[in-house]
């Protein structure tokens, strides 16, 4: 008898059949006792839809007004599971972000949660109502309309869990579950039972699409298990949460790759003080978020430094970096996004150490170049050329027998 | 130099392009030194869309989350055309019922709006803002979303008018003002300089769909002076205004038809104090609305009893009064849709006797029989088989010589 809060993503809500499937699984859970919270998104392709309309509008549409259009997508979808819900019996009430309310900062397009009132929703709960709340979505203080940037219902939903103490946050999606790597490319690929938040945390900041970044940091920072779950088959699931004995045993959860990658290298740059800093300021002006970094020692005086950004970011980045090129006194700037990230994530790497060597050993072994490296605590990353992108993961996937637990 | 609103209806803002062309209008406003307030209805069709959805999701959808869905439609226009100006060097924003906020009453799908705050829109507006209002919407003092009713961006856009003590009200819509009757069935339809408001609601209430009869009512209650013009034209207009001495030299200023009837008899009802109650009470507790009714004078201690509803009510409303007739001792219940109501109407009516009779002449002449009559000081309107309409409508035109001015 607690509090669950169920989220469901785009595919799972894409038309009103599928939006009756969703009912069921809410009602199951009110049924054996709970209290259910549900966050839905937009029906897949909805809000690319939207997007594609405010682009035939503006070349760069008012930010504001961009995410007052671009959030009509989750008000027709939770409206109309309220509404099934309702005709099958069951008191459901549908709530938008200002109608909860749920308050933002003012970051149009990318904002963060700040606070969530849950008198409403308490209310609500209390008069045995399912409460069907819009993912994606928020106000700030003077009630504009923000959205929290893709995948943001993962986050409205763990946030909601974390305000109002759910027991468990279900984010149910087309998968059943975080698996070792893409099962699209390894078919020994294995679904974990359990996976730590800074693994996860790593994973999806490293290419897995499961779940929003910021959604497990915030599950992390209020220790709320988040289920990552199957919209369409009850089997499997797998469970986000504190690190434990078990996963420290195994030396890797996973490996995931990101062909989003665009690698920029600014070539034979007096390296004096302060250079970075002059490299990297306009890009976040920019808002364009570089990824790894590298930077050679100095020869001579003279030092080069490459960094990643996004595909989609590239032909500005390198606009903007060939102006502060000029003004350094750098030879020439170089892109190239023939190019991918792969990893390998693990705590267990802590640990054992070895990891990184048996990495690049496994990808020699194969003639993939590398061609950066970036390390945390619990990850490894390189670029490699962007056609080797699956072998390295099916190489570095058997090399470390993530098909087996161990 | 004052405040002007702008109302443009689903036609104007079908997609992008016509948006744009929205957009020129109001800037044409804006730079002839007025403050402009515009208010939007969905795209054409989009309204009947989500309409459908709801009706695929349940058939009797919960009407609070109706009308949070269908209440989208606006949100996606008004901040496509702020995105528009935005993009043209005009600031402007939108803003929905909730964030003006447009207070109305708890009564779903057709809300009245009790109260406006002027305080966000007046701050706006002297920031130099464009101003962009969701037509349509409110939200109630429990911050639930509510819709005004079919057409009821009419009334979101006089009410600003009245709440703002804007100068005027311009109705955009795709034909350039009010016809002396519909120019598709008589091409000598004239198009009217200026009429009355009410005039303008009793053609409104009796089948010209030229604007919501409420927001006449409202502009005639706050003296708003709505002016009926194209969004594709430049051409023409009406004036709905105040009467005036021009008007009263009229004789008529319309003919209107409704074939969105049905007409109901309940034959033979022992004749006792009450009967019309016990009939009609059933009726408004299922929110369908009477149009005309007639009862005839008792015979032998029996009547009959005829009324008219919408096609669309006819058969519930069948049940209901079949049930009502048994308990009440009548004999039976006749329906027939193969009807139409044809009304003339004008102030002119009240100094100019002998309408009624010429009207009732003129049908008569073309062998069309008269099924039901009802009056008002400045309306009267016949019950008519439904294969005559466009023939009474012409007739009359022609018998009145509405064609010309007098």
């Amino acid at each position: 008898m607690g509090l669950v809060v169920q989220k469901f993503g785009g595919t799972s809500v894409a038309n009103v059949e599928k939006i009756k499937n969703v009912a069921q699984k809410a009602i199951r859970e009110k049924e054996a006792g709970n209290d259910v919270i549900v966050v839905l998104s937009a029906m897949a392709g909805e809000t690319n839809r939207l997007i594609d309309l405010a682009q035939s509008a503006a070349e760069n549409p008012d930010e504001r007004e961009y995410d007052s259009l671009i959030s009509t997508g989750e008000q027709v979808t939770i409206s109309l599971l309220s509404i099934v819900l309702n005709a099958m019996g069951y008191r459901a009430r549908s709530f938008l972000g200002f109608q909860v309310k749920i308050l933002t900062d003012k970051a149009y397009k990318k904002a963060r949660i700040s606070m969530i009132d849950t008198d409403v929703i308490a209310h609500e709960l209390k008069k045995g109502s399912i409460v069907v709340v819009a993912g994606f979505q928020g106000v700030d203080e003077e009630n504009n309309i923000t959205t929290l940037g893709r995948g943001g219902s993962d986050t409205s939903a763990v946030a909601l869990a974390a305000a109002l103490n759910a027991e468990r946050c279900d984010i149910f999606t087309d998968v059943d579950g975080v698996y070792t790597t893409d099962p699209n490319i390894c078919s020994r690929a294995r679904r974990l039972d359990r996976v730590s938040y800074d693994e996860m945390l790593e994973m999806a900041m490293t290419g897995a699409k499961v779940l929003q970044p910021r959604s497990v940091e915030m599950a992390k920072k209020y220790d709320v298990p988040v289920y990552v779950k199957s919209t369409f088959s009850d089997e499997g699931g797998t469970l986000v949460t504190k690190e434990d004995a078990e996963m420290e045993r195994e030396v890797l959860s996973g490996v995931t790759y990101d062909r989003d990658q665009a690698k920029i290298t600014v070539v034979h740059i007096p390296d004096k003080p302060g250079i970075a800093a002059t490299l990297f300021t306009p890009l976040s002006e920019r808002n364009i978020s570089v990824d790894m970094i590298i930077q050679n020692v100095s020869l001579q005086g003279y030092t080069d430094l490459t960094f990643t950004v996004s595909k989609k970011d590239m032909k500005e980045a390198q606009k903007i970096v060939e102006a502060t090129a000029r003004e350094i006194g750098a030879k020439k700037v170089e892109v190239d996004d023939d190019v991918a990230k792969v990893s390998v994530i693990g705590v267990g790497m802590i640990s054992h150490p070895g990891v990184a060597a048996k990495m690049f050993k496994t990808l020699a072994d194969e003639g993939i170049n590398i061609q950066m490296i970036s390390t945390s605590e619990i990850k490894i990353s390189c670029v490699i050329q962007r056609k080797y992108t699956e072998l390295a993961v099916m190489v570095l996937h058997d090399a470390f027998h993530l098909e087996r637990k161990s």
